[in-house]
């Protein structure tokens, strides 16, 4: 068992019809790595500046997650990022965002992690997420993240990156934009015909869809009334959904059914609060149950 | 078996990405008498003008719909509606409405039906469907539909009608304004305080969730890539929903599952095509597979 997860480490600020957050830990490496770590051991590879609190070092510390591979690079500022939510939490607007250090080269990969199974490449630049593949020769199982200015800005060595990986996890907006398509089926396929063998959209509060060249599964979110914060929600889906293929050592159909029930059940714990409140004083114990329930709801006749 | 179904009955010109049709059969209850059809006997109540066409009224007719209930007013005009969709057929416009006859009193329910163990009222007037639901004394179970409209201008009349049914099938956008609460599940709550047993919230593409006492069940959408015009679609789902109903003769949540899995298959159907054409193609075996299909898919683990 040995996941490697890079992507961003953030101090954001986040504005809710619940009220507001200021200057607490974030990013998509964060929130992936913490619900990875509910079922796996996890690498995390990532970047922060010199002005990277104490107060985030200690939360970003767990018992399952490896810090060998973060890096705190002198001279450099943390990223930064501040939003605030619509009042039905659908729609969220980035009121300020400092790139720092992710403007930077990226992490290296420690020559300890090379041997890593399954490696998850969170939202970076593509060209970057490549880079760090390649320092990851013995991975069985690659899956990336993206986002729009990627898609737009970035196409061609966007197109390398999903041509090198085995799974994408985006979800439906950029699903829509990367494929033209509008229906989601649709994009899934457009997806996997630019090289990945599985796709994963993932639609916020109505769930996630996985496509496969020979299926199609959608899933709803687990319905809930503790919606918090929706921040890390579509990270902590990718990190639970990874973290349980880990955990279980394969990756074909009914394993990524499964995974996806995990990444949606781990996604329902992380918007219950703000930051990691809620994602790091959950245990594994408690993801299984809500797991048994959700599974439970679904199982109809 | 006995389900009496009374809503609308129009003519329909749409427009969709895939084309348009312009003056076909529409409304309300020929889209849900036509869904419940596949599943057990229909009884029609509703009223049109003297001006439907004879081409309407050919595709209206079915073995197992009894339209002893459909009066053709002297004098009086059929309900008109014309709308347009957006390029992920997401919203739609309405371009164009003429109540004619649905702004005056409602249909009789004919002597025969008064005995009708099921009746479901799709969207009218709340005071209409109230008295309409009061000419059946005999029924067990009745579910209403409504609209912003009536939400908005008879919550007095609405609030009666409420109070009275055993259940409510409402869209998403409906169940946030008769609540004034954003979150599905708080909303599905907030409908059961009104009176009702059971609330069913539409969700359109992303499928659907039904609130009980101590249930709550989200269901996904059957996807496909199958959409060329989604009118219907939220009539069709309650057609498919109550026709089960009504032929499993059960009404506890175990049934009312198994009825939401019918209502989701049977309307994704109806968005094969225009107007009825596809839901007066597919045969009941048709739908059984497509619901084994859709059940096998939300098994999980």
């Amino acid at each position: 068992m040995s996941l490697l997860v890079t992507g961003s480490i953030g101090i954001d600020t986040v504005i809710t019809p619940h009220g507001r957050a200021d200057e607490v830990l974030g990013g998509s490496a964060v929130y992936c790595s913490h619900a990875a770590a509910l079922f796996t051991a996890v690498r995390l590879v990532a970047v922060v500046g010199e002005d990277f609190p104490a107060s985030c070092r200690a939360q970003l510390e767990s018992e399952r997650i490896d810090l060998a591979g973060l890096e705190t690079r002198a001279g450099s500022k943390t990223f930064r990022w501040a939003g605030k939510y619509s009042p039905d939490m659908n729609d969220r607007e980035t009121v300020d965002v400092q790139l720092n250090v992710l403007a930077e080269p990226g992490a290296r990969v420690p020559e300890a992690y090379a041997q890593s199974g399954l490696v998850f490449l969170a939202n970076t630049h593509p060209a970057t997420q490549l880079e760090l593949l390649a320092q990851v020769p013995g991975k069985r199982l690659s899956v990336c993240d993206t986002m729009d200015l990627w898609i737009e800005t970035e196409r061609d060595a966007l197109d390398k990156t999903l041509a090198a990986v085995d799974g994408v996890i985006i979800n439906d907006a950029e699903a829509r934009q990367l494929t033209g398509r509008d229906n989601l089926v649709a994009a899934g396929e457009a997806v996997l015909a630019m090289g990945p063998r599985f796709a994963v959209i993932k639609k916020g509060e109505h769930g996630a869809m996985l496509v496969t060249a020979d299926s199609v599964t959608t899933v709803p979110a687990f319905p809930t009334k503790q919606v918090c914060d929706p921040t890390g929600a579509g990270d902590s889906f990718a990190g639970g959904m990874l973290g349980y293929l880990d955990a279980c050592g394969q990756s074909d159909v009914a394993a990524l059914r499964r995974a996806v029930v995990r990444g949606t059940v781990t996604a329902s714990f992380t918007i219950e609060d703000f930051s990691l409140t809620r994602l790091r004083g959950v245990t594994a114990d408690e993801v299984e149950a809500r797991v048994r329930r959700f599974v439970a709801m679904l199982r109809i006749e």
